[in-house]
């Protein structure tokens, strides 16, 4: 049995991969890392007494309990026992059991958000297979950009980022996505919401005031605009996509949209909305801030090109790596309009927050060699399967939901029969350790329809199956 | 001869590493790349093309003119511009000079502020000697890191960053600096700015409203601070750093101090002065922001321990890799009281602007096997050498500059004798090639004094040598 914790922090509105913890155990041990059982068990035995969760003077179990309550040989808790003894930790005297040191300090208490649920199937969205990471194809990439990058790329270099890497970015982005650039537009940021802060706060420093948001949206996105002093402005999405004349209402200074696959609806901006939505950002000056976060995942046809493309002087394009690799990389990109690009630069002269130069120069190697191109190969026919899967799972099991959006990116958008009661479903869902998310966490104004929002890209082909069957059975209790 | 662009940008304070170009030349090849010659040509007249530095139409240098300007041989320049033809940028036809294809769109205008005078003397403060980058040594770290990380580092996970990298530097910290703390308090962050900037915007959205910086101090981090929405509060620093009475007066929010070393007056806080600071914090409840910016380069005796450990509840400890590793690896850290944790992480889920996961294990097992240590031992004895090439020849050269200081660091700071007129001095010693700074351009109040910050790490002591004769004569014309 691999057990993991549930981190704390970041896992966007808590779509996390992890099943939470019993409780009840003092320490966790991953079968399935690489790192092995001894040091696991030191280092999280280290981490209980500093964080307090073993308070000083308390006594831990003896060897043989611990052994046997995790399943391995007592010679490795004894000699975590010893290390930690050691090391000041633990008291350790012969025929006593261990006890924590009176003289550790405990840190700050550990303030971690847990989930409230146990989570067994997990149906949470915008997490691609991080496990399919091509970890030796990275590393080769990596490995070349270190033995080839000039002494000079350890400096701080261009704001920009790496000249070799934005030249190689623009000409994927022109070539798959059909954004129109030369590398003087583009900049490497840590990520999306790196990219997106970015260009709110550059935004808000040269007098904007407002940035239109879909509703429904993702919840994080929106906190990350109004961060930036940047008041998001809900505009609503129909089966079309952002509705152009609310927003031609609203007139905010910019507007963030979706128009490959609208998150969470799933839906794709009309020809006829990307042309009046380009006419009033030419004829309005507002600019339009394009997150193609997942279009490169489109399955029944080619995907919809950039609306950047169109309009490069109007739309800032922004991008990254975390649902076509995996987020631990934090890399993603800003493709500006030329006025912006000088403010863009001096911004991030006074944040310095760029990715490492050899990530960059690495990722560079990567699009360079086609490696990008061969894993969004694999991975579209595995999250396919999936999509199939689980429609097919929900369409049998569940028929009394409606599938909307077209088929792409790694979620799906079911909605409710009227009359329904999401949050009363999705408790009962969480209640049988179902991971998911429902259309009223994204959105800002009450959604008129309900909805669930299912993400099939970490769970292999039985788990969905399962999955579904269990929500099935949350649904009929 | 290696000629390599001045890069646009971050380069902190224009304390750049490289030669800035002559200027007639259209592209720039360099020898010492890892990059081959006809791959740098290529790439060069694509971006001259799309920067519009080679207009639309406009006509290329035979392939023979640009192989002899470039020293190169003519077959290259033939199959780059062969390359660039088949590529749409150029036109070529038999009998004609190769043309610039009409129909390629320029990109926004290069907007790179180009230093203005040549560099062939670095004594640029504030940069490592980053070529001594242990390449091979960080490779074998990401390398192991890539292999034994569980997939689930590869996701978002904790906002603080990997637990493995936050065990591994509070333990570095402690044993090195004295810090005191439990991981709880760490956070991985893109460099110090990044680790800063994520402190002062918390502090500003926790009611904080000022933010006392050394005057002189680095103007950059002034910048970094007032972008967050603080307002920086210049404290005057003397013999014994940063005046606590001055400080006490201002009373502002926070103060962001550098204790171990004061940039760029060189002088360590004095341990009454320390006592004094900590008392302020206590008795307001204000924050002090340790930044430890180059504590590990200490020469004649060992550095003091960082002020944090004495006080790690009112104290904020910032440290990066910058100055002992490279800038480029964008690697800092932020070591937080525990009341501010919390609020940290908030803002974190926000940004989610955390180094990579790869990285940040890659650091991990860098610390943990010691690997930095031996690093900074080799280090100590060359900068220490160069420090003592360049207080040598200066003491010999220009006897009329005072050395300030401790022997730290990575730059000394030289005081003129007075009524000297140190803008003219600069003017006459950048006139002469020698990149430089001087403490006005520190300043955030006019100065009483006037003085020179020169760097020595990145230069071989001959060329340090040969510096200072170059400024000496500079001085006397």
């Amino acid at each position: 049995m691999v057990i993991v914790k549930v981190h704390f922090g970041t896992d966007f509105m808590d779509q996390f991969a992890q099943p939470s913890s019993a409780p009840e155990l003092l320490v966790e041990l991953d079968r399935g890392a690489a790192e092995t059982l001894s040091s696991q068990l030191e280092r999280r035995l280290r981490a209980a007494v500093r964080a307090g969760r073993l308070k000083p003077g308390s006594t831990l179990p003896s060897t043989r309990a611990l052994a046997s309550q995790l399943g391995i040989s007592r010679g490795l808790v004894v000699a975590a026992y010893a290390q930690l003894g050691a090391e000041g930790y633990l008291v350790l005297s012969r025929g006593a059991a261990a006890r924590v040191a009176e003289s550790v300090m405990p840190g700050a208490e550990s303030s971690r958000p847990r989930r409230s649920y146990r989570v067994a199937h997990n149906l949470f969205p915008s997490l691609p297979d991080y496990g399919a990471f091509p970890r030796e194809r990275w590393l080769a990439s990596y490995r070349r950009a270190l033995k080839a990058a000039p002494d000079v790329e350890l400096a701080y270099g261009d704001s920009r980022g790496s000249e070799q890497l934005r030249a190689a970015l623009v000409s994927y982005l022109g070539r798959v996505r059909g954004v129109s650039a030369s590398e003087e537009h583009a900049l490497a940021c840590s990520g999306f919401a790196s990219a997106l802060g970015l260009l709110a706060r550059v935004l808000c420093r040269s007098g904007s005031r407002t940035m239109g948001v879909e509703d429904p949206g993702h919840a994080v996105i929106r906190g990350i605009v109004e961060r930036t002093g940047l008041r998001p402005v809900p505009i609503p999405v129909d089966d079309e996509g952002i509705d152009v004349d609310a927003l031609v209402a609203a007139s905010p200074d910019a507007v963030l949209v979706t128009p490959a696959h609208q998150f969470p609806t799933g839906v794709v901006l009309s020809p006829e909305r990307r042309t009046r939505l380009l006419d009033w950002a030419a004829s309005t000056g507002a600019l339009v801030a394009e997150d193609d976060y997942d279009a490169e995942f489109r399955y029944d046809r080619p995907a919809v090109g950039a609306l950047q493309g169109l309009a490069p002087e109007r739309v800032a394009y922004l991008g990254s790596t975390s649902k076509t690799l995996a987020p631990g990389l934090r890399l993603g990109w800003l493709v500006a309009p030329s006025r912006l690009v000088r403010a863009l630069v001096d911004e991030v002269l006074y944040t310095v927050i760029t990715p490492p130069r050899l990530e960059q120069l690495a990722f560079a190697d990567f699009l360079e060699r086609g490696e990008l191109d061969r894993h969004l190969r694999r991975m579209r026919l595995r999250y396919r399967k999936r999509r199939d899967v689980l429609v097919g799972a929900l369409a049998r099991e569940l028929p009394e939901l409606e599938m909307r959006g077209v088929a792409a990116g790694l979620h799906v958008f079911a909605v409710l029969p009227p009359g329904s009661d999401e949050q009363r479903l999705l408790a009962a869902a969480r209640g049988r350790g179902i991971g998911l998310t429902g259309l009223t966490e994204h959105a800002i104004r009450p959604p008129r329809e309900q909805a669930l929002v299912l993400g099939y890209a970490l769970s292999p082909e039985p788990a969905l199956r399962a999955a579904v069957r269990e929500l099935a059975a949350a649904f009929s209790a």
